[in-house]
């Protein structure tokens, strides 16, 4: 798979369908999750034990505090956002699929995700495409904490 | 497909895999979500003009500011969680497949989701068993705004 430069597509211009190649690749900067963080995500979106408070994760199925998956997939969105990977065309997701959990986010981690192309299709009805990125977060050690398909609207 | 009451387990008592039946159906309680609550979630997590900011958002896509679409699965999270449905057995997702945005989330829509068993499984290896439930979220008038499927972990 060829291994191209980044960005793909300057900060200052939009991108388009064609713009793309199958096996392009994509990067982005990465992001350190503190404690705080995973407990301040949790309070507000995935109010659990496992995420919240130490001693009872301890008997639960990880056997200590883990962040949750959710705040791994959008830590991963604020990341690709912030790496313009379209330029100026907004990151508008039509689907998501195959998100796989596959290592907890675990207090401390630095995550950040790379992403390559692995579909382009046109409408025929209208100006729209869609371009199918794979992507995955991966930790400091580069160890794959979730991966997830994400299908994006831009134009032909 | 038959209805049952909810919750199909008690708050106070964990959940294993045989609970369920295929076509069992769970519903949580509903949250408004304001304007000032898709642009605390865009600064933190999708940083986007069409989250953001009014006059950017109307020449874009959606042609008015919407929220965020991780900001849908995420309430939709919150939701769940909070209405207990495997008692007290964590929601531990492995995997979500074919999230589907069928419609902007506005400010000031209010959203539940609703849940359906599709599918069970037992690990032949272990005392694990993988329960499949479709998801659809929903706002005020009962219009889809997200859909997809979780795989949650639990014992069999």
């Amino acid at each position: 798979m060829p291994e191209t430069t980044r960005p793909l597509i300057p900060a200052d211009r939009s991108a388009r369908l064609n713009d793309f190649e199958l096996g392009d690749r994509m990067s982005t900067a990465s992001i350190k999750i503190s404690e705080a963080d995973i407990i301040d995500f949790a309070r507000q979106y995935d109010p659990q034990a496992i995420h919240l408070d130490h001693d009872t994760a301890r008997e639960q199925f990880f056997g200590r505090l883990v962040g949750s998956g959710w705040q791994v997939a959008t830590t991963t969105m604020k990341l690709m956002v912030e790496a313009k990977i379209l330029g100026t065309t907004p990151l508008i997701g039509v689907e998501v699929d195959r998100i796989r959990f596959e290592k907890p986010l675990l207090p401390g981690d630095t995550i950040r995700a790379e992403a390559m192309v692995i579909g382009k299709r046109s409408s025929e009805k209208s100006n729209r495409g869609f371009l199918t990125l794979a992507l995955s977060t991966l930790q400091q050690d580069n160890q794959i904490v979730m991966t997830q398909q994400w299908t994006l609207l831009l134009e032909k």
